[in-house]
């Protein structure tokens, strides 16, 4: 193994030892009086409660999985031998990252409380360092489970001809993302219900009929509605943003292994550790930019947002020249050109989460609009919101569209012939690779919203002083900024990572059927013969756009889209009903809980969102597991292929619609609320409640949902493919 | 020409003469009161006013249109030289197809009212024959313009060896549908924007601010309500169904020709007339249809609904049998196969719209759960009708997916070599032109919705007796059932026709090549050596789904889909704005409207709409008729290909959702009204009224546009295939 490899592990121990480092740290400081630490408890309760009945739940899941992946192969052979234990190592470790990351956003709230009594800084600093632990763990468990599987099978796949070691390592690999997309899409579908089912029953009730405000300790949902911020936004778009990074790197590592099979060996090597390295590499810069991250007592918005700036900008602005160095290094061909999709790549993302700060901010035009069609009542403002959701999916459908034309053709050069198709692919994937490079800082900026928005419940339901609320005030609606961008950030990722996955997911139907069908008969049998194979397997598996099992398969991968963003939708209300059904019992049984003088029973709202988002979670998710596997054995690949496009391709500009128009009408509401178009408790205020209770599963269960969905029904599709080669109808 | 081919013109002329005698017909019976005279008179004379102002405008796009295809044509060489004249009576047909239908039913709605005032059967029958002047004017005037240029070409156009000839007149007629395309195109958005800032304007200040009921003559918007089911539901939907009857045909005809290309002269002739004769056998049985339909004097809801259905049905039955005879009788291979795919066609008709009615009638339970939903408010009401209407189109997006797997299959007998494919190819076509094939009555029975609303509208404003009221209501109900499943059998159709018209596009681009490019260096000047040109094709172009251009172009089909509703919606927002302003206006500056006292001026509400409709319409239908030249000339035809694959898949579903869940929200609205759930002025009730005015754009602006857009863009793709293929940059 090379020296240069050993970074990839390094970097793994060295963002879990900051990690710790910054839990520890973190963990040193107080928690405040009394009643902080009580609530701060109620809710870590709360929160491990969930994480604890989720587990359960997927632990079984994967009981059966592994069963099934067992039977494939080692029954029937029709599936690679090491994904049995490879889909649990990737699910193990993805559900680790979310109980870590988990454990010090809920550890931290109150720390952060607390130090805002002294200081902005002192609070800025605890809180992004708390979402740092989440940030770092991901990426650090990522970066492990991949370098020492690759290790692993390095050492028992046996040498052979003409890089196909390479290609079976790598196309082994791939499948492991499997675990963590399973775990992500029970962590997205369950968390996305439980927060908002705690939502939107907390302000049915608490805001609407009883008239109190937000996190106020008489509503009783108040605490299951903070537990859902973490269970939502910390351990959902942990576990989202995991399987993108490992699915990334990964696909890009197969994509590799196959443009550079006649290059030499060493070449290919080379190539396949590249996404390994930049990986790596932006986990060293995504630590330094950490540091970075501090503010002055008194910073405005606009100071503060600067101070996050800095750290993430600095990261990424390195990214760009240490992967030039990194691939200069492995001494790539045509190494400008895979840079230059590398660049593009983070621009893509840059852009992306530029239109979603845009669409979504009250500083500008598109909500403001929406904010105004207030005037009018609910139903011209949820019009407007509508439309401009839907058009807003045209700005990040175009950046990628651009995106993935330039970042194949700098890597191509722009040819069009069978070699350079592959190079292409290798800098799709790579690009997505370069975008998600600094996750651990960018990640960390996430996880920090839900960590200042439950140090300002914590201030508000405890009454502490003005002072100190105005500065957790300032911490949280820097977190609704940061929340905005990410959520592009997160889409955009699995969008590119997706694509990726796509193309490598016809790598391994190639890998599959000569490694482990050993079907001579078929006329791929010869991989080394790009060119010609290449043909004879569009040919055979007849995936081009007139034949009607692709365009049937593409229609069912709409459908899917479609099915799941409505069944995840309509699991949010009636998970809310339960809890408006009872937050209203509380509200007549437990006298004295409007007075304050009665402590309502919060356990009890904590324990209705978990179970509703544990039942309503089950059917949908297995929809997403199933379709690929029913598809391969009705349709075959072609009809797989064309699920698989038809998924990512709507299902991202669903995910983009629904996180949009929620995003606006939160913003429009809170505009108004500032003292706009009549301020709070106006006609046009509460016209404006009415879309954010809309938007809340929109932007927060349905939408970031389709990000686990577009990427799980590839990866669902790479770990059966067997399924749709040896069994298929047609 | 074959005697049996003079069926199809003979059809045509039958139908136009049905027509003629229903309007003569219906224009002999009296208007009633001097009121019901003039209230007609209104909304008359502001229909005509929008259709001039609709037609001038879309004359200078005509004539724009004209003038670029007759360079394309006579300088750059890259068109058919018959499109330009072809273009022109497309167009001009489905004009005037509009215009009669329109005319027919606005003389019509006042009698109807004052049939009512005798009888319920004749204000059924005379309601339901006024809209088969519209059906039977729509069909007669496509198999005129088929059977005219089929006989004008089959003259002029050479002789050919092996079949070219036949294959070269309906690749030169398919592209006459993008005349019937742009028509339909302005008169869906236009109509549909009309009508629904109409209906929302009249709402928003009528019912919601001033608390008076719908078709309340002091309402100033309520003319132009009127009007606008006329525009919308009658001129829209006519020239939408005008375009899905010709496209289908012509597509089936181009599919024929190339299928049955190696099965001898006499053979290819009869399958590319085979189709024709399917429309004009079912427009004689539509006319049958017509005759049946009748009722008896009290009939309740299910009888009318029974009524409506023995002419409807027994023509679909009749069609069957006769479809049968017809390809029997032309002798074609596989009869029984091709037969069986027009079954598929049919019965993938009647599923859809029984899905419509499934999702969107109060008697089951989805619309009834939505309705249920408004016990805590407009926001969980909406929650269940986005997430309700999501799920629902997954049914038909189910239905299409299977017919189509059928439909081809058999045809093709479930084989995929490159000769089956065309076969199960021309099976899609002409599954779809079954579906289709009874148009002249089930168009019959949506242009008769409008005119039972207008004619309701009418008793309503002049305030007719209760008796004379309730039979108005019963005819007004049964319009709107016949509505939800008019609408999904409208999508349906165009979704069907859409895929038909896509597997012609690639017939069209190797017909283009060979023909009018004179390309012998491209490997596909060969057509009847079909199995190796077919290899080549799509190797040359590169249309699978490995190519990243055939991605980009299906992600920037979805991008249209969401871009183009997102559009309309906006649209209607911004029109029925100014409609709000005006209303309000009105009632504030002209003293006694609430009296009773003083007229409103309805003349200007009409004016406005009719401004705002034009002014919203131009930028979305530029951008539905630029997106494939522009694709085209950037990514070529594999860009193109990819295009289409995703306005279809996507904009379907889209299309779906919108119809549903807005049809849903409307009639959970009207089972509130009926007395459920506190009925009429409940808190409940206003939150129903919250969803159905949301609904009415989806349901009637970008729903319905969306039907256009997927045909449309095929249609433009077609005409423009020269520029992809000479100009593009990759």
């Amino acid at each position: 193994m090379p020296v240069i490899f050993w970074l990839v592990p390094l970097s793994s121990l060295l963002a879990l030892g900051f990690a710790y480092y910054f839990f520890k740290n973190m963990m040193g400081y107080d928690e405040g009086t009394d009643m902080m630490k009580q609530i701060a408890a109620h809710v870590r309760k709360g929160a491990g409660a969930y994480l604890r009945q989720q587990y359960k739940v997927v632990a079984i899941v994967f009981a059966i999985i592994t069963i099934i992946f067992a039977i494939m192969a080692y029954v029937l052979g029709i599936q690679n031998p090491w994904v049995p234990f490879a889909f649990l190592t990737g699910g193990a470790f993805s559900g680790l990252a979310g109980f870590f990351g988990m454990k010090a956003a809920t550890f931290a709230s109150a720390r952060v409380t607390n130090a805002c009594r002294t200081s902005l800084d002192g609070g800025l600093r605890l809180a992004f360092r708390s979402g740092a632990v989440m940030g770092l763990t991901v990426v650090g468990l990522v970066l492990l489970d991949i370098s020492a599987w690759f290790l692993v099978l390095n050492h028992f796949i046996p040498e052979a001809e003409m890089g196909m070691k390479l290609l079976t390592i790598t196309a082994t690999m791939l499948t492991f993302g499997m675990g963590a997309s399973t775990q992500a899409l029970f962590a997205r579908v369950g968390g996305g219900i439980y927060t908002k089912a705690a939502d939107v029953g907390a302000d049915l009730v608490g805001k609407v009929e009883a008239g109190i405000p937000e996190d106020d300790p008489r509503n009783p949902a108040t605490i299951a509605d903070n537990v859902g911020d973490n269970v939502g936004d910390v351990a959902g778009m942990g576990a989202d943003l995991f399987e993108s990074f490992a699915g990334s790197i990964l696909a890009t590592a197969l994509l590799g292994a196959a443009a550079f099979i006649g290059f030499g060996a060493e070449m290919q090597f080379n190539a396949v550790i590249a996404p390994m390295l930049i990986a790596a590499v932006g986990t060293m810069l995504s630590i330094l930019g950490v540091f970075l991250v501090r503010t002055k007592e008194g910073a405005t918005q606009k100071q503060l947002l600067k101070s996050l700036g800095i750290g993430v900008n600095t990261s990424a602005a390195l990214i760009v020249v240490f992967s030039l160095l990194i691939l200069y290094a492995l001494g790539l061909p045509n190494y400008w050109g895979i840079w230059g999709s590398i660049v593009i790549g983070l621009f893509a993302g840059i852009g992306i989460g530029q239109s979603t700060e845009y669409f979504t901010a009250s500083a500008f035009r598109p909500t403001r609009n929406i904010a105004e069609a207030s005037t009018t009542g609910p139903a011209t403002l949820i019009i407007k919101g509508i439309g401009t959701g839907l058009i807003s999916a045209s700005v990040p459908l175009g950046i990628i569209v651009v995106g993935i034309t330039l970042a194949f053709g700098f890597s191509s050069g722009f040819q069009y012939d069978a070699a350079s198709l592959n190079m292409g692919l290798y800098g799709i994937g790579i690009a997505a690779v370069g975008l998600l490079s600094t996750l651990g800082i960018t990640l960390a900026t996430d996880a920090y919203g839900p960590v200042a928005d439950n140090a300002g419940g914590n201030a508000e339901m405890c009454q502490l002083g003005e002072e100190v609320r105005s500065r957790t005030d300032a911490l949280d609606a820097l977190g609704n900024t940061t929340a905005a961008t990410g959520k592009g950030f997160a889409i955009g990722s699995a969008a590119l990572t997706a694509l990726a996955l796509l193309a490598a997911y016809f790598e391994e139907v190639k890998v599959m059927i000569v490694k482990f069908l050993d079907r001579p008969d078929m006329p791929i049998n010869n991989i080394p013969a790009i060119d010609a194979q290449f043909i004879d397997f569009i040919h055979h598996y007849d995936i081009h756009l007139m034949n009607p099992i692709v365009i049937v398969g593409i229609l069912i991968g709409v459908l899917s889209v479609f099915l799941f963003s409505g069944m995840t939708m309509n699991a949010v209300g009636r998970a809310a009903q339960k809890m408006v059904d009872e937050v209203r019992r509380q509200f007549r049984d437990i006298p004295g809980i409007m007075e304050g003088k009665a402590e309502p029973d919060y356990a009890r709202c904590v324990a209705i969102s978990t179970k509703g988002a544990q039942q309503e979670m089950l059917v949908p998710s297995l929809i997403a597991l199933l379709i690929p596997v029913i598809v391969g054995l009705i349709f075959g690949v072609a009809g797989v292929s064309g699920l698989l496009v038809g998924t990512i391709t709507s299902g991202f500009a669903m995910a983009i619609f629904m996180a949009n128009a929620g995003g606006a009408w939160d913003n429009a509401k809170k505009y108004i609320e500032e003292g706009n178009l009549g301020g709070k408790g106006s006609e046009n205020h509460k016209a404006s409640v009415v879309g954010d209770m809309i938007g809340d599963p929109f932007k927060d269960t349905s939408g970031p949902s389709l990000n686990i969905l577009i990427k799980l029904m590839v990866m669902a599709s790479v770990v059966t493919v067997g399924v749709a080669v040896s069994y298929s109808l047609f």
